[in-house]
């Protein structure tokens, strides 16, 4: 299988060589999509794709755009093209970056002791679906390691308590940037990050909550799902802040249930929820289609 | 359009004219499938569809049971059926009830302003989809007259204040009892009903909350899911309990929504919702699908 | 409830009384983004969304834009704006044209005997939720004539059989010029239109088909997904094209069914359907969401 | 992760030690749920869950019911609880069969070259919430032995080719013999299987199809649904009999797609929905909720 992922990024980097996304949020103001649109266009690029969106236009909104784009011989013009529109930021005072295409994002995987939403990650991956490097998988179990590693990639187990938390999460960082580490998902990863580790790395790291935000926050939610007798389950992927299961929601999936599903069955039923709606999440994020504003995301199609 | 319903209402009273259905909720124990079987056989009935369900089947649990069948000349039977089940019903402690399906239910709806949960189940009603009797139309507001008495049905307005709730109350109760009401179902009704007025029709409320429960509980859902950014909004139906918003929950729906979908877009898509839910959850309270016990509903399909 | 309707058009209008889209569809080519923006830029005017989307980006493809903004003084500025703009339509090969969202579309709407598409359209259209004016239905049964009229929209009956439909049909397209009608919809109007009819209209008749195309293509789609035995049912609305059933798809929906349900129980679910999938496609419509092309559509989100 | 799957079939062994479900079509009658509740009641059996469905019941239609119950030391009672039902059997008509829990079907995969529903299959098999022995895999590709040998699957590369097909499936049918396997799955098996294949396994081998038929019956059905522009596209797992595609249906699924999606995305997407539909199936299959009758099943919830 490992086989068919590389040629599948072989491929992808063949047919993503020269192309590129601008990711821009700035106050609204008339204008801007003339000025990015001129600025794409006698640099000689091709716009393949471009959405935008605002918040509340009439008055002073937010501006939101995503442009994808592809430029001969980009890798090479990529600081030049960077210094040249830092103009166009300045002046309209935004937050823009370019994201290369071909730039493969290195993916860090935390679990515990549970495997379904680290394992559909993973498979996703060895089928070349799921566009990123996953140099490293991180546990604070040792269970998943032979799992992890038969597949090539390195396992490191970090034991977290109380006492050696801080300790822990400085490992962690170290790994992370050691491997040179551009987004981390949190499979299931049953522990509570210090606002620290969080402040190391925002709006980088993804978590999937097993519940349908905002119901059912913190813990034992199935159970919850169970004795409240709902009639849907569902799961949140959203961007780790310090706010417990409060950052911004980058997707949510829902599943049927009835009276005769008891809490082991929804949990069954939920981990099937949780894996597609954080793969969903992940593959977004890897596509730069996400922009996050506030305690919201802005997920361009 | 009356006049097709009248069709199908009497072409619905023709089919089911020997049809009941009995629902019975008890401790679980062996032998009741058998003696309940047994008793229907033994008086001539034919089982068209059966549905059972328990809790804790190993330990001291609870059964639950609909059985749907047709019995020659059952009108005539109705008191003697009844006699003679209460022995068996005595002897397995049961809550039990024989629904007669050709005993259309009379059903009133409760509405404020908005039309569109009124209007959906109206609608059904002159279609002959929904069977039921609606003898009475109340509001606290005016605006929706017109519209109800159209359809020749009456529309009582009766204001209420904190002064005049309790006397509001004593008013609805006695049309409900007037126009001898199986069922009252709150269209939207943004109205909080007092524990006495829920108490005098135990189950036999069934309300319309705009949100995903236990998600944006009490006011201003859609408000607070634009503000909080979800992918996915929804409509929950429950009976009314004194605990508002965490009465056993009858049927949910849901609905994706995106970062460019205002609150007042999340207000309109909800509004499809919370039609089909509610529309739903009441067909099934009318063909004494929903058995509550505790917080929860068991639903035969 | 008219009165509802009439404040929301009426704050629609003063919402967007300088609100336009234009919609383009041509070969693609580098530049056309910058050049179209550049274009409002510079006429004042700002943009409020913009989305564009290319088949085969890198080969010879297709280029298709619908870009909404708000220009002051529109309503005066629309020919000056439209003859500046086909200097670049012409250059760029473009099938353009710019849709004000104050000009209220006016709706035609076909039914035979079935209400509930009907129903829909017009509840939505008395909600203020459909964005149109309904000048005429047209229908060759008189039975939906009251419910029709009583809303104040004049009611043609016109009768269809093999020998007058083509006379029937000159009345119907007589109608619609007279109305001076910029869509139809049939909310199932169970008739074969002509060809002579929708060349007289192209892309301007909107159809429901009772089953999720291309299956069950043809009469009874319900009988025979019943026969088939199928777990999911749905409803298509399309394009009118002379090939039947066949015409660019703008949206589908599905419900799940099972064993229990017979054909009767499919048509009533899928009643629910059509009408959701119908409203949403005469939506988009509305709002210039939707480009045909070919076979297909794109619909903008 | 082996001792994961152990672990919960030994407690799913213990749990179920003496719980069986009796399967049971036959022409209805008056009496049948009496006699089999009385029966079951009699020999000691306490009844979990009972469910019952009858076509045409007024008429002389068919019965369907399946009863899951525990009886005390079941495991020795098996042969003479079978006589005893006989009798009932034959008065009734019945085709009747008593499936123990306890006795782990063994399944067999077929697949070719694609990976992803044998995946979903042995995933959840690992995790064991897929009840099944997997004692073999077969594959007309060698590509995917590795990774099935590596979970210590025996792996059987047969090739098929024109002349070879025969031989090759007589081959197939002695290892499904050798194997004791009680149910084939066709996990993305690209070959059509002979009539004489199929008749010595009646209503034993599931297939997934990659459409939601009858939509796009036969082969390429992504290229097709692209090529016609379906808003939706979907999946199909049916039982295989000799009309290609026609078998009777046990579960569909479907997924939201949209003009932006190329034929390989819809692959893609169409993966995911493959791979769940498929698991449903088989696992109502293996959890003896589906009867087959004529071109349709009933699927007991």
């Amino acid at each position: 299988m490992t086989s068919l992922r590389q040629r599948k990024i072989q491929l992808f980097q063949e047919n993503n060589k020269d192309k590129a996304r601008l990711l821009i949020s700035c106050p609204d103001q008339p204008g801007i999509v003339a000025a990015v649109s001129k600025f794409l266009f006698d640099h000689g690029a091709n716009i393949l794709q471009s959405d935008q969106y605002s918040i509340d236009p009439e008055g002073g909104g937010r501006f939101f755009m995503r442009v994808e784009f592809i430029l001969p011989n980009l890798s090479e013009r990529e600081k030049h093209l960077e210094e040249e529109f830092s103009i166009i930021g300045e002046n309209f005072k935004m937050d823009w970056h370019f994201a290369y295409a071909y730039h493969i994002k290195r993916m860090a995987i935390f679990v515990s002791k549970q495997d379904h939403c680290l394992m559909e990650l993973l498979w996703q991956w060895q089928a070349g679906d799921l566009v990123a490097d996953i140099p490293v998988v991180i546990s604070n179990h040792p269970d998943l390691g032979p799992t992890v590693e038969q597949l090539g990639i390195p396992f490191y187990h970090i034991p977290v308590t109380k006492e050696t938390k801080q300790e822990a999460e400085q490992k962690q960082l170290k790994l992370l940037e050691e491997y040179k580490i551009d987004v981390s998902v949190l499979a299931r990863y049953m522990q509570i990050l210090s606002p620290e580790f969080i402040a190391a790395q925002p709006l980088k790291i993804i978590n999937i909550h097993h519940s349908f935000l905002p119901a059912f926050i913190g813990a034992r939610p199935y159970e919850r799902a169970y004795e409240r007798g709902v009639k849907i389950i569902g799961a949140t992927s959203h961007y780790v802040t310090d706010d417990l299961d409060e950052g911004p929601i980058i997707e949510q999936g829902v599943q049927r249930v009835n009276h005769s599903n008891n809490a082991e069955d929804l949990k069954r039923i939920g981990r099937s929820v949780e894996r597609s709606v954080l793969a969903r999440a992940v593959t977004w994020h890897l596509e730069d289609r996400v922009i996050a504003f506030k305690n919201k995301t802005v997920v361009f199609g």
